[in-house]
């Protein structure tokens, strides 16, 4: 038995327009038993920075069989590539720029092709503004539905994917610099150092006039007061007890954040 | 077997409220079996041409057999009546004022009735604000579930529906004009200019102080530059390369919009 | 037969990040034969008193055996408990902070447990910020599947729930005076006195300068001006028809709001 039969979608259409609507009208055309979940279609628009943290965040929690549908698309219409991949345990779906990297970086790609088999889409002719609709949404169905990767198009080398790496983190003997990856709609600053090197020791963020103190939850701090904590996404983060970090603190997107210690043992990366 | 299956929701009540959850818990407590599909929930406010214009492109991309329930619904509660719509192939209900009048313009209606058997109603007395719960998405669970759309209530003539008419375009040897019939979450602007009147045409969008040249493509122009194009949903189009068209062209719906072209054989619309 | 089926999500997590995404992963995870319904997740950033308005008002709508999760968490990771309650015929699964204070006026608990079996848990190690992905959905998952509630934890006194009372209405010989309990999307006003108070009788609002006249409809007023009726929640509300109270009025949560009568027999509460 396949157990392919969840399909999610992630995208910047938002849900104000009939964009989703559609895709799904479409998906339960090619298979009205298929089960669909939205992931967020509120990604700040062509923000392929944020599809990709989302992405990679997401994914782990999902079934085994679960195919993904992502379009974050501002080169839609160009040469960019249209692809499909299939992961130790799952299926991307989506346009090649840079939005499945953060996935990528921990999951090995054991097969890859471009979607250029029209057999699968909407329509032979699609528009070159909404391949969500036209591609993305019907390849996606087709595959969830037991359709071979393979049959999707032609296969691709994975060394050729786009990449979208973040600036890695640098240490010193007292302190880690990162930067702010993802900023959520509470306004919680989340950056791309790992909890793991904070975890048991006594650190604090020094922003330019304001030094927060590690601490564990959100109540441990008065309300209104910034708080830096390991969120539940598993990194560093600073938030605001009851109110909104980016706006408090005027920080935002890729921001450098520098995490200090109280002794001088610091964990490796 | 019966093709019905499939319910859509498409209103102004936003996610914010419960509305639409409790429209789904009526609709689950009628057939737990049925799957519901969003259209949108972020029609502006009471906006029935915004209402008209989604029903018309979206609807089109469903399966055969689908129950599209619509609520947009200024007259709540007054004496407008409440109906259901068999097409060729699909069903509509909701209220009678216009909100249907796009879809209806290229599908006859093949059978209409007012919903006025309150045996398929939530309660035999509604309130007078929240038919969306009362009356539509009970009615379009029952209807989803198989029961024949005359038990409904009293058949009605087509010809009285409530119709809501876009100004016609207007075309001379070197242009043509519409307006602006829709704004999505983008910004961009979607005139009521069909696409097949300017392919494979040379074209452009002259504006109070700018011109804005006819194009493929959003990745066309450079980024924050205003393009015209022939959209997803088929009609011409502005939208600015990573920006928001309405606010920086401040432009907004119903403007008059015009196309002219480099030579003068126009294509009959 | 067990009639659990359904489970519905109510949060303030918003629809811009990846947390409801994520909750309905894990479910998915535990049974993908459940069926997932939103109630909202916009409710205003840990305001129990919303959340608490929204769940009274939505669960009687839904079928029997549905269990409710409900995420509106500002003491999460400290020691408030985790708690799930049988009540008549539906099972709640969320924080022990008064938010299901208000459904619980009106439905006796039956049975209520603390959530400490990490059994059911996402896993055994949550994070200390975000327990409806790692406690709240799973239990949820679990107990729409079919587990019985005393395998979710230790029992609990229900006495020992916490509470979170609104103040009540008092009423002289010619008027009531409550509060706003709940302001919606619209910007419309829902004060806590019943509209059965009202009901066959003329009556009034009277603000610091302005008199507002009882209504049935929001059509009976003009565009634009404010109107009190009894709305589709059945309580007494302020509307503008085509425009928003809230703002029009400069009026808020929890401002108190005095229904004066022509006559003087009123209803008793």
């Amino acid at each position: 038995m396949d157990d392919r039969h969840l399909l999610t979608l992630l995208s910047d259409f938002g849900l104000s327009d009939i964009y989703v609507g559609v895709m799904k009208g479409v998906i339960a055309r090619i298979n009205p038993s298929l089960k669909v979940v939205d992931i967020t279609h509120n990604i700040p628009p062509q923000n392929i920075l944020a599809a990709r943290f989302c992405l990679r965040e997401a994914l782990p929690y999902f079934p085994a069989g679960t195919v993904h549908v992502a379009v974050v698309d501002p080169g839609v219409g160009s040469s960019r590539r249209a692809i499909a991949l299939f992961l130790s345990h799952f299926y991307l779906v989506g346009p090649d720029n840079g939005i499945f990297s953060g996935i990528l970086a921990e999951n090995p790609v054991l097969a890859a092709v471009e979607l250029d088999n029209p057999e699968y889409w909407h329509t032979p002719t699609p528009s070159s503004t909404f391949h969500g609709r036209d591609i993305f949404a019907p390849v996606g169905a087709h595959l969830a539905s037991g359709v071979p990767l393979v049959e999707l198009g032609n296969p691709i080398d994975p060394e050729t994917l786009v990449q979208l790496p973040l600036p890695a983190c640098t240490h010193t003997a007292t302190s880690i610099t990162g930067c702010i990856q993802y900023i959520d709609h509470f306004g919680n600053l989340i950056t791309n150092i790992p909890g793991s090197c904070v975890r048991a020791k006594q650190w604090y963020i020094k922003l330019e006039n304001q030094v927060i103190k590690g601490s564990n939850t959100y109540a441990d701090s008065p309300p209104l007061e910034a708080i830096a904590l390991v969120g539940s996404h598993g990194w560093v983060e600073i938030a605001v007890n009851g109110g909104n970090a980016q706006s408090q603190l005027q920080l935002d997107w890729k921001d450098q954040i520098e995490v200090n210690f109280h002794d001088i043992s610091i964990s490796k990366l």
